[in-house]
């Protein structure tokens, strides 16, 4: 009577919907300041001024039927050429508003990205631990998701794996730096690694294997010595999915982009396919407002201050604890070793404490779990003494 | 390399695109004011004045994070029950808001809905004239779209035809009314009919065949005595496909929702299909500013004097000066009789006297143009003389 598929995905709760439930009712149990709730990723910063300023400033300056209408499908040239250029001045690849296509965010960028690409058993690879929709977003274009290991002391690729996996039906490879759940960045070396690789088995097949950046993170790094490289200046056939989610506190608005390098074999048709899956899911064109907005505001963030400030405090008081932790050069996870085998038996201790943690099994990577430090700094000065006791409940 | 029908999609442009474009160079060569473009769509009077209060307002009143943020994947709570409350109260139905799932616009609510109903190898009924995306929006759930005929003289939909096609494969039926592109409105007693139709065959096959209602057009009517009836107050099985885009003229900004009637049988697992659907194609949540905008707004409309005045200064014209016209209820289209049997040569000589029309083939009905009369009323006036000239050409 209807698609089962479909049934089963929009009635399965995911497991952080299910803590947020769990959040809800526990607050009133026993009050909001005793639930320390570390599973949402939703930015806990305000949007830069300049968002609010802008959507005020364009809808009070730009006439009803410009301001609101129709931008062509791949939206307005204005917005692509200018966020095209600061692309490229900033990462030196010679990209320009006609390689843009601005999206309903990351998710979006990633469906119609995966359904251009994608022929009828076809295969895409990622990394654990990695975000679990791309399992979701690989079948849209009939795909298939293939996991592969990362090294679990630095949650970085198995280079290895990766050679032997690249067999004939494999599409591309789909990474996520800064990564979520584990807060890590892939630096120079690793993204070299990946395009030789990527390179060399291209060349032995004779067809490229596409590289899929899914970048939401990208402006969320917290250390002078840290920079996030730009895929697309290491590897041609690389396609960028952004989001200004993240950056500019706004993942309601849906806005985002899809950036298809033009160094590669093909781009303008790969181009074209990205706007014929686009057509074909039904995104007409990103939020106009919102389009203006992000040309506006790119290259802005919120307060990353914030998000440092409770990168250090949780990750040097768990540390000092006793917790194995990832160090976390973006994002804003941190990526702890459960003190036992089963981390959903860890994340239901955790719950004792009321401390509301993600099993680490629903990102691919069994024996950890991920603490989103997008919540007040308070929050965490909080909770630190109830990790402790956790830990101590393990030494009985 | 990519998917070839993605890239077909997104390189061939659509008739009403190229037209677009050849507007765009003619004003350049002969002057703005002597080209006469009838061929788009795009509301032409400006988004009522609440629109703009609305964004101001709760851009200024609300704190950024709770403004920005992630809604539930169906909407926020408080939009939902609002517009279902609206909704319920006008067409004295039993909506709430945990049947309303907010969408990116209309042809996201056509992608989630049949991609929520679909299995492999169903198909799905429309009539002609139709919107020609709906065939590209049945693919993206594995189905089939049948175009059948209508009433040639009242452009309604042919009944008998649909009692022969309803075969066993046939999950739905899809009607559009007020509709793009005759302006024809399904009064009560096509409904019933409709709504017998699918009843009786549904109790034959033993389960139901639902009703998909897609209605961007649903508010512009112009007549006191035309009214659009609520589908789902006639048929259970009803899924109704909303957007603003139309009422609000904010087509760009992409808002509208899924009413899921409740009256069905098993009405929440078609709904969580329905929200299933959405996660698999990439809608986290529709646009959140707007969702707030829409129900604020819920029920106003742009100037629609405007749009009637339109017309009726074209439809007495074009009828005044011989031609035969589908009188438009409404939506913003006028149908009319290609004075030659090929629509598309009519165009094309609709062309040289500056006219730009849409040839009816694209909406599946050879020997009909469309006319959007979403335009300047003066358009229309200094149009005219060209339609006589055009019309006396076929005279000699």
């Amino acid at each position: 009577m209807y698609n089962e598929k479909m049934f089963r995905l929009g009635n399965k709760r995911s497991t952080i919907r299910e803590i947020f439930e769990y959040a809800k009712k526990r607050r009133e149990e026993i009050g909001a300041e005793n639930v320390f709730d570390f599973s949402i990723g939703n930015p806990s910063v305000p949007a830069p001024k300049a968002v609010n300023e802008a959507i005020v400033r364009i809808v009070n300056e730009t006439p009803s039927v410009a301001l609101h209408g129709y931008t062509s499908a791949q939206g307005d040239k204005g917005v692509r050429d200018k966020i095209a250029a600061n692309y490229a001045r900033r990462f030196h690849v010679p990209l320009t508003g006609d390689d843009l296509y601005m999206t309903c965010g990351a998710a979006a960028s990633l469906t119609i990205t995966l359904k251009a690409l994608s022929c009828e058993g076809d295969e895409f690879i990622t990394f654990a631990p990695y975000f679990p929709e791309y399992a979701v977003f690989a079948q849209v274009g009939g795909a298939k998701l293939t996991v592969l290991p990362s090294d679990p002391t630095t949650m970085l690729p198995d280079f290895e794996a990766l050679e032997k996996a690249l067999s004939g039906n494999v599409k591309g490879v789909l990474i996520n730096s800064p990564n979520n759940p584990s807060g890590v960045v892939y630096g120079e070396a690793v993204i070299e690694k990946l395009a030789d690789i990527l390179a060399k088995k291209s060349a032995e097949r004779g067809k490229p294997l596409y590289l899929i950046s899914d970048e939401p993170y990208r402006e969320l790094v917290y250390d002078e010595s840290v920079t996030v490289p730009c895929p697309m200046a290491y590897y041609p056939h690389t396609i960028v999915c952004y989001s200004y989610s993240k950056s500019l506190s706004l993942p309601g608005e849906r806005i985002g982009y899809i950036a298809v390098s033009p160094q590669m074999e093909d781009a303008r048709e790969v181009y074209a396919a990205v706007c014929g899956a686009g057509r074909a899911l039904g995104f007409v064109c990103a939020p106009v407002l919102f389009q203006r907005v992000a040309a506006e505001c790119d290259g802005m963030t919120g307060d990353l201050s914030i998000y440092r400030k409770n990168r250090d405090l949780l990750y040097n008081g768990l540390k000092d604890i006793g917790y194995t932790c990832i160090y976390p050069d973006g994002a804003f996870y941190l990526f702890v070793k459960a003190m036992e085998e089963d981390s959903a038996a860890f994340c239901a201790r955790a719950k004792e404490f009321e401390l509301l943690l993600v099993d680490g099994c629903d990102f691919g990577a069994e024996g950890w779990v991920r603490v989103a430090y997008c919540v007040s700094t308070e929050q965490i000065a909080r909770a630190l003494p109830l990790f402790e006791k956790l830990a101590k409940s393990y030494l009985k």
